[in-house]
């Protein structure tokens, strides 16, 4: 292990060289986007790193420098989790402060000097580029209390939910990166449900949501009709990201029968900038929720720990900068796995692609401090939430921002973080007819 | 008009004068996939022409030449509907009997030799690179039969299904040409719906169905967070071809509650390969189904005639060559206008991109014959479908063929056709756990 570097890294910074993750950068004086790795409080641009002979010591990286140049990680994840796992031991060992490639930064402050990046100067862009981008609904506790709210505790679950990963198609060009804008959407809504008949009014969301989830993005293809086993399944995660699925709760209880969630998703979908790859979790793999429910075989997993303890917070900031943490919980809350997911989508033969992103479904533990989303914390509108400061929410309003935070280990051992998550609200389009 | 052709095109040709459709295309002495359109039962290799000055009369497209070499007409679309409109028009006037430019390709054996391709020698790829695909659920027959059979007439169609035109997310990356086979999924099924406990079986997809469709590809991107206005929406529409919406009947059943079709749909869904623009078919341009709804400001349309009346068919071809058309119905049975499936998609500011493609959902007429989906004609399961030769269906078989066809206007007048939709159906992959 190479945990200490000869660049100052905080104790509390996500991005220890336990971690390595990978985004897309770009700064004002050279604004095209590239990859880059995140370390301590710097970015490693990558193009210039390669470009100066940065992976001169990595013969295998030779031939695929171009990937280095490109303006999404897509290229670099299809070059498969070996040579992930390769590029990432050897950027720890030029960071460790014993390397035994001092010359290729260490002891070489040109370098240093153009190719590293203080992360504030830093504008991050979305990592990959996603072709398709499906949402799961795995957060048992989180379907739990919502079927409670909606249909009693009795019938909570569906019968098919600890069965099959349920999941939805999700709108990929809606994915944006954490602080982009989210305009609150305007859409039918049923102002009175109970009417009758039931006519809709249109008007700007007034509940909208959050949903804690993470997402994990594809770096192998299948091809159509060759679904994906799950003994290989989890060779095909590149890595994972906070995802905020901000949802327009009013929205989808007129429009979501028979076909399920669609304006009241697509508005946006926040990610976090920086991909941490799926080796950077292997220390931190842990038993997910335990089932009552014996699963067909195409998605039993020999592994028993197959999902990452992701200690996640949710802070909602007020426009006036009161700063409330308004969930805590872990991503152990998972009833399946990202590649149980991965085996489930493509079982039909579904053809997945690098850079596809897999949302987890909402991430609730099961205490009310706990609960991924508003709805649940509300209790469906009756309840308020308590800020800091005094203010109350139900749902979220104009200006409000939602900061999502995650990190695997202990601050003595070196983090492997995700950085933020974070989308402030704008006020909604005023459309004339 | 340019009616007349020196080309040679059969009166009964889906690809008149009238049509100018654009496809792409590779031949085996040329692999490489580039931009064509289809005149009678030749393809204009659309790379070769413009490289031997094809466009030389055409000083509009001379900057944007470069949108001939690219794989998919993405680039083209982007260049928006008044240069589609000059462009199909010049290739109408080369093609024309009277042509003003005979150098172009009328008096020139060569480019003729070079540029022309026999349609059967032709490879189809498809058309655009899609990056979000969406099925919608206009067919208002479609969903009052299907209502009917899951819930009965009094509740056949659910409160908001004539506010808005109800639709999902799809999987872009299983949307594949006309000629690809598609193979059988396998899922989980619910083996006996009435069990209790309920427990699914893993099994090959038994209720393999179609769904007869158009789909309509996006030429124009917006913003996110900005919607496109309903006066507007009709310019962001390239052009249509057909769709059979593959769907896995007994995988849906069990799926999608609460989230919607997922695994029963991502397993294929096939596009006619030759693009009709939108200005071929405005003379067809007719008034679509009666709603005794009033709609909302966003979706309301200038324009009562907003529907292509498509004349369409769908042939089962069994194994053994026996061929039966199954559904014969028009484009007319929809609720909702492409322009209207676009207005509300973004209304609450989800980004459209070029490439995007919308289906409209299954398009069934009011008679047993006009039903576009075999759940319909078979009333789920209960009676079968005669065909010819003496076989019978309830769903499919694998080794039948599904062929759509769809076409506008009248022989003598030269049609506007879409060629063909087709899928073989193969059997299912046999999968070792
Ligand atoms: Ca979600
Ligand atoms: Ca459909
Ligand atoms: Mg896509
Ligand atoms: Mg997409
Ligand atoms: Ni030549």
């Amino acid at each position: 292990m190479f945990l200490k570097s000869w660049l100052p890294i905080e104790s509390d910074s996500h991005f220890s060289l336990r971690n390595i993750p990978f985004g897309i950068i770009s700064t004002s004086s050279s604004p095209t986007p590239r990859p880059a790795v995140a370390v301590g409080d710097q970015a490693l641009d990558l193009s210039v790193f390669a470009a100066h002979n940065g992976f001169s010591a990595l013969s295998i990286i030779q031939p695929h420098q171009s990937v280095f140049s490109q303006p999404t990680l897509n290229a670099f994840a299809a070059l498969g989790r070996p040579i992930h796992q390769v590029v990432r031991g050897y950027l720890q060992s030029v960071f460790s402060v014993d390397t035994p490639f001092p010359h290729v930064l260490k002891d070489n402050p040109d370098l240093q000097e153009e190719a590293l990046i203080p992360l504030r100067l830093v504008t991050n862009h979305l990592p990959m580029q996603i072709g398709d981008y499906t949402d799961f609904y795995a957060g048992l506790n989180h379907a739990y209390n919502v079927g409670v709210l909606f249909r009693g505790p009795a019938n909570a679950l569906q019968p098919n939910y600890k069965h099959l990963p349920v999941g939805y198609h999700g709108r990929a060009s809606s994915v944006c990166v954490s602080g982009t804008p989210i305009r609150r959407p305007n859409g039918q809504i049923l102002a009175d449900p109970t009417a009758d008949p039931k006519v809709p009014v249109f008007s700007e969301c007034k509940k909208l949501d959050i949903e804690l989830e993470l997402g994990a993005f594809v770096c192998k293809a299948n091809k159509l009709g060759e679904p994906v086993p799950i003994g290989e399944a989890a060779d095909s995660l590149f890595g994972l990201v906070l995802m905020n699925d901000w949802s327009a709760r009013d929205i989808q209880a007129w429009e979501y029968v028979p076909l399920g969630p669609f304006n009241s998703k697509n508005f946006g979908t926040t990610i976090s900038a920086w991909v941490v790859l799926a080796d950077a979790l292997e220390p931190f793999m842990s038993k997910g929720l335990d089932s009552d429910t014996e699963l067909l075989p195409y998605l039993k997993e020999k592994r028993e720990k197959n999902m990452p303890d992701v200690k996640l917070e949710v802070d909602l900031i007020t426009e006036s900068g009161a700063t409330t943490t308004i969930s805590r919980t872990s991503s152990r809350n998972l009833l399946f796995s990202f590649p149980q997911m991965l085996a489930h989508h493509s079982i039909t033969g579904c053809p997945m692609n690098v850079g596809d992103l897999l949302g987890s479904g909402t991430i609730s533990g099961v205490e009310q401090s706990a609960r991924g989303s508003l709805l649940e914390q509300n209790e469906n509108g009756k309840v308020s939430i308590k800020l800091e400061g005094g203010e109350e929410r139900k749902f979220l309003e104009d200006g409000d921002t939602v900061r999502i935070k995650g990190v695997c280990g202990e601050e003595g051992d070196g983090l492997v973080g995700f950085g933020e998550c974070v989308g402030k609200i704008e006020k909604a389009v005023r459309l004339k007819f």
